[in-house]
């Protein structure tokens, strides 16, 4: 049950507001007038609440759900609970996604909020019914579009450029980027520092500037603490869409296509360029001066190490394709098992 | 030797004062009235310090030690330096903590001060004794226990629970979560942000509202700029007494027991579910909706894919049971060599 | 090009003026009267511009290249593009690096500043030409060098110590640590936490007070949202000129020697000992209490779990020498591919 300290109460809404609302949804089985209080899970949602079945491990759940509503596929609408109203679905976890967005809904963009102890250069220009937020740092020739929301104890460099109904998490670091619409940032989330560029000679290191910036593309969302370097000279650039997860190293130059996952702990070294849609799973690495082509997808703590064909499923350190690899492991374990055998 | 910049010069105790206090300690050897100024390493320590002997590898600066004092288990009382009082323990490490808590405490709980420039909404209620530092930001509702510290710049944010003589580090982020007594965390702490959860279709993809909380329990330590997110529906919980080092990611609905040791850089996904006293070590990964049975260890660097049992010790990536990843290691370099001499 | 939002349009320079000030240039081609305005990639400088061309992948693009003057090797004078200054260098990147520098130099030390809402302990020496960001929280007894800037939202402990020139990214926190001059903190930087020492007895996890500090020494550069943990007892090192990027983790008592690169995202486990020079790959990581000698030189993603010789260079998790773990690696793929064709 939702905790309402910290998720405002939804409004009921008939399933015909959902209807109206979410496009891919069509009404299979019940009344469309009756009311919807909240969402839950298949099995604890009651008569008031909204659920949907989209995995077969849960079949059972979902023939003994309680719940007033479940979104499914055509496939499942003949076994689905007796009372329940039955919403078909394409694609039955997007759409629940909507359904539970309309009660749990974004903030309102309609308020304005400039806190008393924020620090606003005089250059900045902030757009209409935006938030900045307590101790928050925004710098010369600033531009923050409307309806954006700077959370509290942020810091934006001179020059940053942000969109419209972008949300910056508190404790961020923004400098020498430019920000889309739509974005979100979790706490912590660093962007535009100096990538890491030094050259070696017999006296030590010696600092290249980094003269590029970050663009950040429209709705794209970035995980708690991650850092993202600016370019070296050229951009370092995230395309629309892309889902970042917490703790992820991009370094300088990188080019990220659109709708690329990203998840936890894992890392893209200097100038490799990702095509659209492609997946690094958790705590995977991509070595410098790759390219991968679009769909790719990279299994768990991976190591790449060289340029990858669209569509290609990698896995391993150094990554091969999946079946490769597997089957690798899979012939060790057999010659061990031999080894042993034979001693 | 202890810079006192930084560290409050300690008052010195008398053996008896440190044997009343640590009940696990008794006196085997030397003069319980000396007094004992401050702890110090085996090989450093003069006759006014105590130290502890616990590993072998260091016998011999145990017998050349000129300590004031040492803590030691029964075994090594015989071969104790001459002139060293020698205070016997069944848990000499552990022992030796304690005492040098006493020479090195916490600081006093009966302090109260809230910073000018702190924001603090008026719905917010602070418990007695507690310090709300320099530009922390708290938010409607939140409340916060007796003797609890919370240090400069972090954001705690609405309706957020806070126990009793619990300290937030320096620039945390803190929302939708409840947080136990005496707990610990470190500077760049982001608890609560939401979890990383999308549904895909072909329009792209579409963000399910995080409706869960991160509870914690009591005791909790949890290390510099790591992250737990909160649960998608059900809660993200972490066990009383968890230790969580540095750097280590938490994903939506993860349930750690009491007593877990995460070491730096690790990762947990999302819904798994880890038994009390489970140790994954440095930069391990476990998937997600996996269940880690109780004292389970899994090796650094690790990644595992599936279901342990209670008890076993895990290694490798994807990980195995520990000897029969090292006998796979040991197959593959034999197996090699032959290759190599019959070239 | 360089966007001049983020970046101070540079003041012409002349190629004399460039070559008085890079002691390793001379002039091999060309008038050194012709003024450069700015630096650019061999493929986009026009003859306003100074590139250079250090690797061997990219002679086209040197030979056709537009720019004004390029820095090359003496092998190169003679293959050089018509019309182009050229200047003759022994180390091309790292002298193309500080002509970088003198069109881009580091922000004036002459500057002084201190924000109004920084909160500084009265007890703290602030030097002469320092700023103090806004937000910033500086404790009792801090000593600040001249010409330091400490950015916003960072907080800095009681008794910290910071030399000269050096500069402080925002939303760092800095305790029990003594920094050096002219060291770069990228922001969200942790430093001087309490390391991960806790000892274990049937009762729990006993808390091992961590009475060491940080010591960084002089041009230190550390990257965004990295952790560095005070030392136990002994202190943690940081060695002059090391270069740490982002999300590193630095345990408690880790001694890192002069010129120590540690790539994105590794990890050093508590009281092992770099020796100079030694390179971390990204994603790697170092067991405690392990000696890694001179020079050595660690893949990305390699664990390393012994002590190293000076000059080796390791791949692998558990870590071997890298021609030894690559051959194992083509023994496996060679071995398979026997399986496959013989089933």
């Amino acid at each position: 049950m939702v905790d309402h300290r910290f998720f405002v109460k939804p409004e009921p809404l008939s399933i015909n507001d959902i209807l109206s609302s979410v496009q891919g949804l069509s009404l299979a089985k019940g009344d469309d007038s009756i009311k919807i209080h909240d969402v839950a899970p298949l099995h604890e949602a009651d008569d008031t609440q909204v659920s949907f079945f989209d995995n077969k491990k849960y079949l059972d759940a979902y023939k003994a759900s309680n719940a007033g509503a479940i979104i499914v596929s055509q496939a499942y609408v003949d076994t689905a609970p007796e009372g329940a109203v039955i919403l078909v679905s394409a694609s039955p976890y997007a759409d629940y996604a909507r359904v539970a967005q309309m009660f749990y809904p974004e903030p309102s963009w309609n308020r304005s909020y400039i806190a008393e102890n924020a620090y606003i250069h005089k250059s900045a220009k902030i757009g209409a019914q935006c938030i900045i937020d307590h101790n928050v740092y925004v710098g010369k020739n600033v531009e923050i579009g409307d309806g954006t929301w700077i959370k509290p104890n942020t810091v934006i460099g001179p020059g940053v450029q942000i969109g419209q109904k972008t949300i910056i998490g508190s404790n961020n670091t923004l400098t020498h980027c430019i920000i889309g619409d739509g974005v979100r940032t979790l706490p912590g989330v660093k962007i535009g520092q100096d990538g890491f560029g030094f050259a070696m000679d017999p006296s030590g290191f010696e600092t290249v500037p980094q003269l590029g910036r970050v663009l950040v593309g429209n709705g794209v969302h970035i995980g708690a603490n991650t850092t993202i370097d600016r370019g070296a000279g050229p951009d370092t650039v995230i395309g629309d869409g892309c889902r970042i997860d917490n703790l992820v190293q991009i370094g300088h130059n990188v080019k990220l296509g659109r709708y690329c996952v990203l998840v936890a702990q894992c890392g893209v070294s200097g100038s490799t360029e990702l095509d659209d849609f492609v997946v690094l799973a958790g705590q995977s690495g991509v070595a410098g001066h790759l390219k991968i082509g679009k769909g790719v997808r990279v299994a768990a703590q991976s190591g790449l190490m060289r340029d990858v064909e669209p569509g290609e499923e990698i896995m391993g350190s150094p990554a091969k394709p999946i079946k490769q690899h597997l089957r690798e492991i899979a012939t060790l374990t057999k010659l061990t098992a031999q080894r042993q055998k034979n001693k």
